[in-house]
């Protein structure tokens, strides 16, 4: 690692519209980088990004001119917060000229799209990061050392609940607005990432909308463990809740209860021993352990400036940041799989994952 | 109805295992009942429940011997708490010695049995009832008040969710278990009855207990509803919470908070209007509603008291009971059907449903 | 009432410190005002105020002279957010160049100060107003309409619970540190403002700080009545809490609940007859009710635009505002009590209020 | 210690109201004692006592001569559970005739009666226990075992809530009929015992009941640190909630949170310096602690049957129970010195504790 390394890299954001600000600003407040312009066909509105935020602004490039801004040196790196039908094309473009990409979530409309965009960059020795920003909050962080140190032994089950009341949105069902953030924290947590037997998804349109408004997955995983996510914009009361049930520990985490956001229970079930008698049937002893409840204190830390130095952190150490274009690529699988399945009221439907992918599995 | 309705009736108990001693002390409670006799093969165990509740027991007979019983001119009516596979020659032997008959949950092991029961009991003319005793709770009273006077408008969704630390049972799945209690109350609580358009079951064995542990139940309903069951008997954190969601209000029933059991939300979408635009696209207007929430106060009463009240009463007003021979055959129907599409992967199975029931659906 | 009442009035903000920010974002964002100036000692303080918000920040003067802005004809009103032990000074130049004064809470730094203020307020026909910006939240005020409105009955006891990890602050103790907001809030939902019959407090300092760092005010109300209020530095959870208990219904508002934060019971005890016997004893017949409970929906909205709003209003409508002078003092007198009655090791201290008040009370 | 200790010992429980089928019960269900005679002048009272509870009861006598009983041989103890006016009478002579005693709570009606009972039994070397249940429940005995291993540190506070819709008592007020079950819990889980400095006491009766209905109690301790109790019967939410602030960690006792009864906060607040300045001013650092919560598992256990095993130690061991006579007296000093500071308008009183205990203290 020399000095060189050690200076803030140029970064350009892409998209000026909702997301786009929120990087923007945490561009700006990172040490590792340096942003040099903001990049919108509005460029009203991109102004109004650099300049609503105080300062001078001074030294941020205000363009709609991509190509200009992509031949530019000190532009090392872009971030996309574009609409996802758009991403591909911008994404390939930034990757031809040679400049790492950050792709807000989802990664891409279509697994096609995705994995065009992952192919491109491992070719040109590229990152591609996908923006999971949950993944980089302080609860996710703690879930994930928690599964990967062992402390909850192997993943029986996860259930997931994200409902509240939500607006119905014009372009997508309740699947492909609420469930990425679930696909993605399963797909951060658990070990190998999210690779799942299987998909069956249940929508409800009880409003006839045109569209799933609430909805369920299913995704069995392997050893008879099953991942459950339930979305849904109709409920009145707000629940953001996952149990992930491990073979030592079980982990609660609420997130609207700041107070005690995890609660890892030292309770569980143990299959003691197992054996086929005569009449082939399996019994098993069962063990019940009631111990202790453990709540880890969290810091209070903004994911997207985390997200952001990851960013940094992969381009510099050169290697896959956590939330790499794979990691993208796999949500953008179960979406797709979920889709078919509810055209086939809900039979299990297999998830397509490229065979490099299954290789890092078995 | 004459001054001799309001005598007594005399019923006699059929079982003195788990439940059993339950109903004894019921009947003996209730002023609309004279409790004759307990029936056991093992008549020492029987005598244990006479004598155990105090008092000189006078008067109650303790037999093995079902004919004879069954012979008595006094025994107007039986209560059948045995193993599930025993339950329909008990209750046909009962029925065709013309008394009435109430089945300990569930009504039978298979829907053939149990329409058999139900067949028998209507040519005969005697009451058939399932003791599906959470319906008699306060809670679920009032849920079906509010279903039934239009405070909750069209049911759009229901969510239910029974999770624990539960003892893996030898002989039964989860499904067999846990889920006899939510689809009871669903069927008690939705107009009609449960009359899913199908029904597809996930299920997880991640302990390799050969059953499920864990599963899913989603049973689409009519008009874009959805129904969905979750139970669990690997999760630390006890949760039995059922969501209500209606077209005017929601109600979430959280049985683990005595304070406030049942909260109605006057607060839900509404699609106001709904037009297909050229491009043949739906577009919605959509209206928030951000009420008041209400908690209605429930009387303390015991259930299984309201239940033994209601089997009187349905005996002498010589109508259905509240959970009559159908409720049980339609929860049974239901079971059948999710362990048909366990076997095909969660595909969504039909409810084998009789004739009649369709009739009156329809 | 012309059409040049409808013209924002002028207003200068006094004060560029921690508060000082807040209110000139409100003024600013408020149709009611004209921001004409923010004045501090450190002027670069003040310019950082008024630059840092966007925008051009023309037409705001920034000063550190304060008689040179007091003679400027088109500032209506000021708004001091300095010490506390400078609001006395500051508010009598302002009183006296014919503005009128809202004062950041406390109103002074003593009960003699405040009286001095609000003399010569009324004298010069001006509104002193304190900004007791809790009680312009959505809670509070439903809370005040719920009391105004009889819907609780009589006031029987309020309960505060105000608790937290919280600084010791250098300069003050728990009491004024915290209880001014409970203070202020009993002061505006009582109705005719908080007239204890005394102040007995009681006050802990296990970390020897040299100041009560936890302490319990309790506050014997006319006919038996009591308010009482939990302050505490040291508590790891936080809590807050009041419970109101009416002769009719009772109210807990639990600010920590955003899914429920008032919570009306239909539910109490009634004396409902009482005689005194032969031996001189009361006997009493007490009536439990069990109702239902009721949680109104509350607006989404910032106390501090209600504020300016009502200070606004009350210069228009040449009338007291809802947190007058009057209401400030009346906190002080509690606070000072307080103090007098912990070197007296918690006996009941009288609250020295002005004779007028006292009228207004009888 | 010889093999006879170790035979159950004969006990008679004296009075069989309220309380009294739970002790019968207890003893009856303990291997360690050997149930001979309930006594009570209402015999037919006391034959049902017997007999509800199952079983022949053969061997029990039910008797109404006290002085009978008293000469039997083999009952070594009494359990007396009668009115508070009674027990000095009942316990002396008890204690006269060599029987070791257990009372129920309150240890008597005044401490001149109490001190008699705690200073007869210490002279014929005789167990005076008194039957503070609640100290044998899991969460208390737990509570009693972080305090002593030191896992809380020093106490800095105690804040306890008791407070529910409560039955207006027709001879006592909320702090005789509520407080007791606080004070015994204070005493027993603080190191040496509840000592406090003074009492003050603050009630209400707004119903015109003529007794507080309401009331608090502040407990000025040693170090000043502050132990508070409110007791309340016109709450409509139920409250039975302990904070215990340590100088290491914090506890939280939630008693109706039966998922999380015990939570440890490893938070808390340090003074690391203090000096006194030039202006003699103290100064402090303060010092956050922002750890993790842990909240211990508790045993499924009956308290009562836990009593009644340490009275049985404590007889087998010679030694004093842990809920002995003086724990039972000190609780009477501080419900008699509440009531003088009642009279006195929350002024703060001296409890009145025997010299011996003084010097314990100090």
């Amino acid at each position: 690692m020399t000095a060189e390394t050690d200076a803030p890299l140029g970064v350009a954001v892409i998209g000026a519209g909702y997301w786009g600000p929120n990087l923007v600003r945490n561009f700006r407040a990172s040490p590792e980088w340096d942003l040099v312009a903001v990049c919108d066909l509005d460029t009203e509105r991109a102004r109004d990004v650099v300049g609503a935020q105080g300062g001078a602004g001074a030294g941020i490039e205000v363009t709609d001119d991509l190509t200009a801004l992509l031949a530019r040196e000190d532009v090392v790196a872009v971030a996309i917060a574009t609409p996802a039908r758009t991403h591909r094309a911008l994404a390939e473009q930034a990757l031809h000229a040679g400049k790492h990409v950050l792709v807000e979530k989802p990664l891409a409309d279509s697994v096609e799209a995705g994995r065009a965009m992952v192919e491109l960059a491992r070719r040109n020795d590229l990152i591609l990061m996908t923006d999971h920003t949950f993944c980089y909050t302080p609860a996710v962080q703690r879930i994930r050392e928690l599964v990967e140190d062992g402390s909850l032994g192997e993943i029986l089950f996860v259930d997931s609940v994200r409902i509240n009341l939500g607006l119905v949105q014009p372009d997508v069902d309740v699947f492909w607005d609420l469930a990425p953030h679930d696909l993605s924290i399963l797909d951060y947590v658990l070990l190998g990432g999210l690779q799942p037997i299987g998909v069956a998804a249940q929508g409800g349109d009880p409003l006839s909308a045109g569209k799933s408004c609430l909805g369920y997955l299913s995704l069995p995983l392997a050893g008879g463990a099953m991942a459950h996510v339930h979305v849904n914009w109709l409920s009145p009361t707000k629940i953001r809740q996952m149990v992930i049930g491990g073979s030592k520990r079980t982990l609660v985490w609420d997130d609207l209860n700041p107070q005690q956001r995890l609660s890892v229970f030292d309770r569980g079930v143990d299959l003691i021993q197992q054996s086929v008698d005569s009449a082939d049937r399996r019994t098993a002893s069962i063990n019940y352990r009631l111990g202790d409840t453990w709540a880890p204190a969290l810091p209070e830390r903004e994911a997207l400036g985390e997200m952001v130095r990851e960013y940094a952190a992969a381009i510099r150490e050169h290697r896959d940041p956590a939330t790499d274009g794979d990691a993208g690529l796999r949500v953008l699988s179960v979406l797709e799989a979920a889709q078919t399945s509810l055209r086939a009221h809900g039979a299990l439907v297999e998830v397509e994952t490229s065979a490099p992918m299954l290789e890092i599995v078995r």
